[in-house]
């Protein structure tokens, strides 16, 4: 049996992956969840239809999308995840010595219960004393959580079904009162090749909301053009300008000091894109 | 009837893309040659299955690999480039005002021909007065002609097949003796996700030549992996650190003066890739 998984995000341009396996498959409550063997990115989590990481490439992601805030941050002690139940993004928050705790807060439990089955090299660090996992809504959690975290990273699948509301300037308000005084928000916010109004609309709602917004960039061969948007929200910190000479020394093999700063220097048309 | 292009560079990750029509195939002298015109990237050169450029996306690739060469050379006159008969790379080229002469030297009169007919948008530059087309093969060409280029550009097709030899360090070495004596190479070197050794090898092969060898990166959709690299050689000038401030003012989509810079900024698997 010749097994193809067809991604099911971009209607036109599709992306497909031989298939050694299907691991599990179930209808969540919130989703339709799968966690395949393919011969190219080996096992992946795939939700709704949509590779959410693979073992191969996840590190591209989860480095990106939490070292940069928590480097930004001269002394991050609590941090919270809003999605990200693979536990990829908490694996890479607990390299850093000053995080105390991280909270990782996921709707959906047979995320990381499979993840934790399935995807343990991903998901290992969710067992970490220092992470405490508590499955329910991101939304109603930042609500109940003042002034609580240094760092916020939402992890989230796309902006359609499970984690709209964690899209757009309500919610980036929300943050806002749930970081402390010098807290850092970053969330996952699309291609602008394909999603070039949610990549817009994400930056002026969060410009709204913080001092300093800016957009980086980042190659990932999993998710549609490969050439994925972070939007990063500070109060304080500017991710550009900070002085990472005296940062930490962290295993990593997409991350590095010199492309923290240089993935915020944009292609032509997405700065003209959030102008 | 629901039409689809199956990719086929990488074997096991095929992108697909939805064809509205089949405008032109044929078996050529070296490859099998076809154009369709697609509802996500518009029409689109498809050589041996491999998508070359495409209407919506051609940008990225055509800027970067003429734009950092060309304004990395202080005063580029004559410009070869070696393939690249669907002529996005003379038509970025045309932007300088320098620029006196380019020749195109393509083995495949075929795609001249058939680019010009159903890819006016990015071909139109080649009826350009400056621009002369040989048809023949890149090899022999850059052989025949020592110390005459400021600028070389090789904007192949992959190292299989018709453009093996374009790949290495005998074409490198050529490549040397066909600049003048401040001249820059510039070539397409593949993603490294995919395909690493190649994009170690031409690095290796490359530096063993030019006393200035540096890989930049581009996010490219419809390549694979979507994160693409350029090999840069040169004998003089070094690409970061040359001053842009006073170049000139060309418009672009993608290329800006500080992505100049920062496009050299590797992720830490491409770095311990070329060390």
């Amino acid at each position: 049996m010749d097994l193809w998984l067809k991604e099911s995000q971009i209607e036109d341009a599709v992306m497909t992956y031989r298939v050694k396996q299907t691991l599990i498959r179930e209808k969540t409550e919130y989703q339709d969840l799968a966690i395949v063997d393919t011969y190219s990115f080996g096992r992946m989590l795939v939700l709704d239809g949509i590779v959410q990481t693979t073992v191969r490439d996840e590190y591209v992601y989860h480095e990106m999308i939490t070292h940069i805030p928590l480097f930004t941050h001269p002394n991050p002690k609590k941090v919270l995840v809003v999605g990200g139940g693979d536990g990829g993004a908490v694996k890479e928050i607990l390299k850093h010595p000053t995080v105390e705790k991280v909270v990782l807060c996921e709707i959906d439990g047979e995320v990381v219960k499979q993840c934790k089955k399935y995807l343990p090299e991903i998901s290992f660090a969710l067992e970490d004393p220092k992470c405490e996992i508590f499955i329910g809504d991101g939304i109603k959690y930042v609500h109940e959580h003042r002034n609580s975290f240094d760092v916020v990273i939402v992890d989230s699948t796309d902006p359609f079904g499970a984690a709209e509301g964690l899209f757009g300037g309500s919610f980036y308000k929300e943050i806002y009162e749930c970081l402390t005084k010098d807290g850092i928000f970053v969330a996952q916010t699309e291609t602008p090749f394909y999603l070039p109004e949610v990549v817009r609309d994400v930056y002026k709602d969060a410009k709204a909301v913080f001092p300093i917004t800016k957009l980086f960039m980042a190659g990932i061969p999993t998710y549609p053009s490969g050439f994925w948007s972070f939007t990063l929200g500070s109060k304080r910190y500017d991710p550009q300008k900070v002085n990472l000479s005296s940062t930490a020394d962290i295993n990593t093999k997409y991350y590095t000091k010199e492309l923290h700063i240089a993935s915020f220097v944009l292609p032509k048309f997405i700065e003209d894109l959030i102008r």
